[in-house]
């Protein structure tokens, strides 16, 4: 079953000085999403060079000017209205698994599995090798690490996480991450956007590849949800930095973010 | 200099057993042009999965069912209002290019370009090698092939259209193609839209690569002109067909394609 | 089962002028075949930059000085002594085809596809689609076309090969290619050696997907036999050229290619 | 001036169940040095599927099945006898950078470049951007941090060498890439061959690109040195593992390199 949702995203920045930016802000289809509409404005309209990065992402470079910058998008997307739970899926083994997830399997700048061997086998112990490994590792994190939205601490790596035992979506996603790339299982970082999120933001979680394929798994939701939209796959978010300015911090004035359920395709 | 357009472009089949097609029909951001708004609307809604191919294009992969079935596709674009006339641009020498244009030196289905080193040669006689070689190969296909939008033939390679001396936009494309690749000029099929076109419809010209940039040149225009809308590039049209079906012919029902001035840019 | 071979290669060239080339001479690792030992001498040594292309080839780019020029390869490769023969195989429906793939049904310069479909048509009547149509045309090749090293013909298409009936290896991958795409399957160029080939040159073959692998078929060959190394792969010849030069013809002073059964493996 | 090296590397495991191996052992072709003979033998003579990974290394799979289990390479290389030291060259405008080198600013595994923003401050301070920032950081690691082939220390990342003030080569390069990253200076981490390193191992080192092109660094040397064989490239040692198991550690029980200079080109 697929739904159909309206996705809208603002920020709004004041800039000093001409700041180089990376923005990664439009949906990307995939084999579960469909984007059929799309609105993609900068205000001051200055040049923007559209790239493609080495994981698939839409990214937009640019200078904004001095003086209010403002970045508005919008997207009517068809996604899965439930996402597949596939309890007993076995692990892949790695000789089997293709040349393009192996790089999901390697640790990264907040995901340090090599740090979490042990852990992630306490955690797993007596379970099946596969989905229900991934699916006790985000019960786990339910169980143990809070989701606090307005978390004070920033920029968590996986570790940090563990100590600290609460964090925002993005925190949640690394650690689970962490752990499951400490079993072998190829991991990845999602960003994008959750329909019915309380309060309602960008979003991340986290995709791991079991039983042949890529599931979701979202440690920040009691129950496995559908009315995603993905705008960006990476290692961790250092690969999906939404924007990325590359010099002294860019906090937005402001940043608005909508999800709509549309009740019918768009004409 | 930069203007925005809207393109509309909406094809009808009529399907009847279930046919896989593959679309390219999504504008795609380039150096020269943003895409700022887009719809793809396919009725009825079936699956879509889209991929980038080995030329960047956007394609979109889906299962026509049998009856009606329509595609719908717009886009507002910020593009370039003049192209750039780069004359006296020199001619790189080959171990100079970059590795990713050494292929559109090649020969292909539609742009036998083995075939006009000796015609090549003699139109270019005394030009020097570079942009002007082009120029003069683009003013010689304005002199000697009538641009017929509703030529006969169907599907001329770059030797047949030579023999014809006529043909559409494509076939036009094909020839100033082959004959610039005859030089060792790299030189590319595109496929999109020319604000003002008459007869409105999809659109075929070729670019050049001279003077360390691709440049854009067009044998069914008397003057350079911009307002142009890149769809999708290839080595010719067999790697840019907006619509494939991989089999028995399938001719669209109707199809129109409108391309409007925006008087600003969208909000 | 698999065997070692030793294949060596010596192209000189006389070079009147400096001249960049462009060398396809290195065997590639592939799921059949493992590289163990290489040699790749240029004389005089001058500077090569090497690249994969889109076919995931390599290919060595270099500016031939004026004088004697010499391109010496040897490769220790292991490889399968027998090819798989899948009869019955069936016929990979267009929409389950990997997106890789896909650009393996397209018409290319020296496989006019398009004009083939009612030949094609007519071999393979009454059998079933997949591996048998290919095997059937790889049959009408052996049947109908004669294989002829010597040939006079210089550069066929298969349209042209069709009528000479007659050609190089070379020319019968064209034609077979042609007709295989003409019914929707994906057919590939290969270039490479073939052990115990009569008499010993570079040779050329094609791969066609059925039953959701590739398959090699050789029209010159009255049965299916390994002891191949494949160099290089693409659309037709165009793609796979072993030395390009881009300009006038620069025919080698002289050729020589040996292959050699290797009683054991490397130490 | 160029040179020609023989680089030779033994790798011994004792294995004691089925175990899959990705290995990075292959030098690659690059803008400054050519591989001309290279050998790659395994024993026992298992299957190997080799792929190129994102960052255009050559990697090889396996599995390694119980017992002894060798890998035995050697190449001949020609590559440069000095490295390039360009005093003055400028910093590259974000704005300017290639899409390709923009991953080499984000923060990885190894080298949290985001922790070091002050100090790479303080080191550069009062220095021309560019080249010279990455020297002084190049200078100031040879002053500060012990360069130890012995360290105790296992797998530090760049906050921890800063910490423990010595380590191995890679530790040295992690900690300066970390700097250089911080001040937003695309860096890359190599793994190769040093000729003359003492004492022989492999060898790693890092890149950074300032003026337009990548430049060579090595905080273990005390005057830039060429000779170098690159192996593999990557963000930091979490890329370019010359062997990678995937599970518990896998120590090989011995580990021989040895990189000789020719005194003339292969024949």
């Amino acid at each position: 079953m697929n739904m159909w949702l309206l996705s809208r995203c603002e920020i709004r920045f004041e800039i000093i000085a001409p700041t180089p930016l990376i923005l990664m802000l439009r949906p990307r289809n995939t084999a579960h999403q469909w984007i059929s509409r799309e609105s993609y404005i900068i205000k001051p309209n200055v040049p923007v060079m559209e790239f493609i990065d080495e994981y698939g992402n839409h990214c937009q470079r640019l200078v904004a000017p001095p003086g209010q910058f403002i970045v508005r998008t919008s997207a009517v997307v068809q996604t899965e209205r439930d996402i597949l739970v596939s309890s007993g899926a076995p692990f892949d083994e790695i000789q089997n698994l293709p040349n393009s997830v192996l790089t999901y399997m390697l640790p990264s700048r907040y995901c340090e599995s090599d740090r979490f061997v042990e852990l992630a086998h306490q955690i797993v112990e007596d379970i099946t090798p596969g989905y229900d490994q991934v699916a006790a590792i985000n019960q786990w994190l339910q169980n143990n690490i809070a989701f606090n939205p307005d978390s004070p601490y920033f920029q968590m790596s996986a570790v940090e996480v563990n100590q600290a035992q609460q964090g925002v979506c993005r925190d949640l996603a690394h650690l689970g991450i962490a752990l499951c790339r400490a079993l072998c299982i190829p991991t990845r970082m999602v960003v994008g956007y959750l329909y019915g999120l309380e309060p309602m933001d960008l979003h991340a979680w986290f995709e791991a590849y079991v039983g042949g394929r890529w599931h979701t798994f979202d440690p920040t939701q009691s129950e496995p949800r559908g009315g995603r939209i993905v705008v960006a796959y990476g290692h961790d978010a250092a690969d999906v930095a939404v924007f990325n300015q590359f010099g002294p911090a860019l906090p937005p004035v402001s940043m608005s973010v909508a999800v709509e359920l549309l009740n019918k395709a768009p004409e």
